[in-house]
């Protein structure tokens, strides 16, 4: 039922979403033929093209020109996939959504300077806009985001953080790119500011609980849906919501306690056959607490589902509500 | 008489210099103490702060608001900043104007990333002007930047490029960003359109003749006056003009040219001694290609001159004047 009516969404933006994708394409155009062709590859085998649709959805609620929105649209998926191309070379990950990453065929220095052609595109784009806000927002979400990666990467290999890191963590790393994402398509479609604030908080709420589900995926799913294998996080060090909840389950006298702290701390890394990761993976799964991050997932989609109400446009709303729940019953 | 003159801009420029380096340095303060002092470091130990003193002229010549102008200022220093970063990064150099680089003392991916948040912070700068254009300047710089930073990237170990390719190319490393500091500080200002249009020649011709006076001084001076080894880009590869000039007066059947292919395509590394690189650099220099060169940014430096007196205010026009004669009498 979710999953067919969240198939309508995409399907009833699919106009407006392929005139993104065209955008998104011609932008990612580099001068130099191999690398142009691996960016335009990349750019393509993109995700779901979620932000552009919240931004679409947030801007057509209203009175909107449908070129700012797909540029802005366009802005918000390349600036993604600009932090993308970046967080790959920085995890140094061959592989993502199962297809080998820019790193896999480049020297690094050269995906790092393609990422940063890559917002350049983006800021391009938002500057299109002509809509100083806009842009505003633009620069602060990359703030945002890169905040969210720098905790990543400084809280990693510490069961000693807070459910407030995580949380500030994943906003950075996603939620800030939902919420403004709304945010700037509610501004293009000239909504009164309490109903940009409303879909503003709608877009972080609905980050979180996709970061959320997103962390939940990775203990329960191994390569074939995800393109990676299972517990990679735990792998990278990589504390998430149901690694803290298992963390807080455990005394410490106990053999499973040794066990996380251990793969946390990186002693167990793939190369030795990662035996010790699987079965720390295996014992979160079995303890219940994949259930209870869902939980707290489906706790922030609910928020999401009430700041959407504010939209007048019945149509709209409903596809945003559609949207929040097809949030938590995805799957990879 | 020339350095007396330079100087002077600078003294009479440094209460709105002043402002500039306190706005740097408030929005380079990372969340992360360790990495804050060591952003804050890098910051401070910038350079003469020239793209800041071209805006700020180009600006002082019309009715400018200092704010704005100060902002901006900002934006393009920080901007600047962030691509030596990543340029760090991608040559793994360990020393930039004889200090270490963020990439001796933190990880490959902190360092990217803390490249990226000054990236944030400085289009965050652009987007505090409010001015729509000046947004889009910036983020065609940054475009421009790394063009000319993938171009220095793929065309490094080759002899067999043209003079064309390689104005090209520093067109985008450095004098892009002239141009774009000069052209938005004319449209901060409410300079008229052909004035806005004379101060970005001015700024891309200094920049062209700033760039190449750094590639002679690369073959000219030591590690003492630049912080780095004296043929620095020799032993990465990057063909420069004094090398282009050299190379066309080289006959194949000489054994300087055969020493010149080896250094280039990278076969006598620092690690062998680099006694041939010595030795190369010592060839070029007594060639006289260096004051060939000279000559060529000499020629880039009128122009950028012709370029600056369309600007009505007679101070500020002598200043715009001073700076381009310092593009060519400075040492490193």
């Amino acid at each position: 039922m979710v999953e067919v009516r969240t198939r309508d969404v995409f399907a009833a933006m699919r106009p407006e979403l392929d005139r993104v994708e065209s955008r998104v394409e011609a932008v990612s155009e580099v001068d130099f033929p191999v690398v142009s062709s691996l960016v335009l590859d990349l750019v393509r085998s993109g995700g779901k093209r979620l932000r552009p649709l919240l931004l679409l959805l947030a801007g057509r609620a209203y009175h909107y020109d449908l070129d700012r929105l797909v540029t802005a649209a366009a802005g918000v998926e390349l600036l993604h996939t600009a932090s993308l191309v970046h967080d790959d070379t920085i995890d140094r990950s061959g592989l993502r959504r199962g297809k080998p990453t820019l790193n896999a065929v480049l020297p690094a220095g050269a995906v790092i300077l393609l990422g940063d052609y890559l917002f350049a595109q983006s800021a391009r784009l938002a500057a299109a806009t002509e809509n100083p806000r806009v842009v505003a927002i633009f620069a602060s979400t990359l703030a945002d985001i890169c905040d969210g990666q720098l905790r990543e990467m400084f809280f990693a290999h510490r069961l000693d953080q807070s459910r407030d890191e995580y949380e500030k963590r994943i906003y950075g790393k996603t939620a800030a790119l939902f919420a403004g994402s709304a945010e700037m398509g509610a501004l293009l479609g000239g909504a009164p500011e309490p109903h940009v604030q409303a879909l503003r908080s709608y877009g972080a709420d609905l980050g979180m609980a996709f970061q959320i589900v997103d962390d939940v995926l990775d203990l329960r799913e191994g390569t074939q849906r995800l393109g990676k294998p299972a517990g990679n996080d735990l792998r990278q060090g990589t504390v998430t919501l149901p690694t803290m909840l298992y963390a807080a389950r455990l005394s410490d006298v106990d053999g499973a306690a040794a066990r996380l702290r251990s793969v946390v701390a990186g002693e167990d890394d793939g190369d030795n056959g990662g035996e010790m990761l699987g079965q720390v993976v295996a014992e979160i799964r079995a303890s219940g607490v994949l259930e209870e991050a869902t939980m707290a997932a489906i706790a922030f989609a609910d928020q999401a589902k009430r700041h959407a109400e504010i939209v007048p446009d019945l149509e709209t709303r409903d596809m945003l509500i559609d949207v929040a729940e097809m949030a938590w019953a995805r799957r990879a």
